[in-house]
């Protein structure tokens, strides 16, 4: 998703829907996502359903991806003729009275697999603590929630808000919003204003959706007006993708399943038995091209979780897990010095 | 405990005494207890008074608790199917403009023996602080202190929080109340205003006081009216339990005296010389199902402690026995992959 908060859609209905193709981020993004892929898919890359492994027939067929394949290729070389930013420059759109932690490790976890500059968009309140976290993070404190916006300014201060988060947006290379956005009517997360208006992110190709179990549960709900699906659920993940049109959605859980509205995906590999609060924050990160993206980030994660609970056990919190993300790159993708 | 501060009370006299048994915060607390305990008490678990070492018999008899059993017995298992939260969601309710230590090491010290998610309730003064220690706690800045309510507003600022707080509160598996409120007459500590209220508690066969040695004297005085009882305290200790009703006390000491009301049981083992100021707050933690939750409690806290100042020695503090929390709970019950 590359569009912010709740208040900014109602006041500003031009952002809605196909108008992302329009807009200059997105034709960035396109550039950056066609320069990160394989000239041609077959020969270059290990990812194809074709060379991929069948794990399931049941009625959509779903696959298990080569993962460790499509880190290495998507993982870009250093170079120390590159200056700084190119390597990657993402923006965290979270971050309010009640939760901090939550755009912390997103923002934080870019960094840790390699990106140059990490910035998080919060409120006053978020933000000082936010910046107090670390040192690695460039916080802006501009976003507002409505227990200090008056009602008859709300319209002025929206308005006020995206100006300000306009200007930065287009120098990013990756957007994540909604960890830590919390339920304020101001300040909708992000998934859950998805949940309820999908038309905000609609034919946005470059949009990836990642729901946890419960948030997926209320989409399905929501957007095909049915229950999870037991039996079929990747048939279900296929009809929820197309039903909201152009968007890659990943569903956490035992297993990742990713769908782009064709293809079903899986990350099995890895993983740890702690389901501490954050973790999903962390795949937020730098999930950038699309299927591939997801693969990757999917792996990362659960390989350091794998290898922090090696550590840590049952007193391994999301922070562990951090601190293993490096070497989880590291061991499929050795930097060279 | 499961309700907090003590201007609430004074404002809504509905939540004294035995209305606990109505609340859904209690039934669903009561569930939990019922699925941790073993379905055939002597069969399943090593805890029994007759199982136990006797080790007095002046008054009442006090059995040291077999409380390495006790801890294999209570720690849930790690499953992969689980999803975040059902590993145990625990808020602790403290946190003012003096005191942000203490809550802080009440609820990190959860999620470091395995708890999924842990938020804390506290001032807006606290809030910045207590956030700013980890980004893994969830931190809700809704409580007031005296100083920024003025007299005629007592009522409906109280009214407006109990309101705000109630709606998490039925969330939570474990309510801990009190570490690092003071003694603000507005925000009053739990133990506190249990000494000078005990019907606050009465009856709530949920609730676990954990008095330290200060803390234990006043509530003998106030409850018993008599001064601590050198010759027969465990005596001393079931009496105090009967006369307020229905509680578990937990006396801590040289040896942790834990109390139901008919027997009394010791955990002696381990434990450091050093007394830094925050280790009773670490017991505070995850402590729910009553006797078996406080022997377990109080091992773990001990083994921590014991490991914490054979690498620290005198310069060992309280963020050096958390650390240690994990390796105490992995030794005895180990967590498998």
């Amino acid at each position: 998703m590359s569009r912010p908060t709740g208040a900014w859609q109602q006041h500003h209905p031009q952002y809605r829907g196909r108008m992302w193709a329009a807009s200059p981020t997105f034709r960035r993004q396109l550039i950056l996502l066609r320069t990160l892929l394989p000239p041609n898919p077959a020969a270059g890359c290990s990812y194809s359903p074709s060379s991929s492994l069948r794990v399931r027939t049941m009625a959509a067929t779903v696959y298990e991806a080569d993962a460790e394949a499509v880190v290495r290729r998507i993982t870009p070389p250093l170079d120390r003729a590159r200056h700084k930013g190119q390597a990657g420059k993402i923006a965290v759109i979270g971050g309010c009275r009640e939760y901090t932690g939550a755009p912390y490790f997103a923002a934080i976890s870019a960094l840790k697999i390699g990106a140059d500059l990490s910035h998080v968009f919060c409120t006053k309140d978020a933000a000082t603590v936010i910046k107090s976290y670390s040192p690695e993070l460039i916080v802006h404190p501009i976003l507002e929630e409505s227990y200090s916006v008056r009602d008859d300014e709300r319209g002025s201060v929206s308005s006020k808000i995206l100006i300000e988060v306009a200007k930065w947006m287009e120098r990013f290379d990756c957007i994540v919003v909604g960890p830590g956005l919390g339920r304020d009517s101001f300040l909708l997360d992000g998934l859950f204003l998805v949940t309820n208006n999908p038309g905000l992110v609609e034919g946005n190709s470059l949009a990836i959706l990642t729901p946890n179990v419960y948030e997926y549960k209320r989409l399905v709900q929501k957007v095909l007006n049915c229950d999870i699906d037991q039996e079929t659920p990747s048939e279900q993940l296929i009809a929820l993708c197309q039903k909201i049109g152009g968007v890659t959605i990943m569903r956490k859980g035992k297993e990742d399943l990713i769908c782009d509205g064709k293809t079903v995906t899986q990350v099995s590999t890895y993983g740890s038995p702690r389901r501490c609060g954050g973790q999903g924050d962390i795949l937020a990160g730098r999930v950038n091209p699309m299927t591939l993206g997801c693969i990757a980030g999917s792996l990362l994660l659960r390989r350091a979780a794998s290898l922090a609970f090696d550590k840590n056990k049952r007193s391994t919190v999301t922070t562990d897990i951090i601190e293993f993300l490096g070497k989880s790159l590291e061991d499929i993708s050795p930097a060279e010095h």
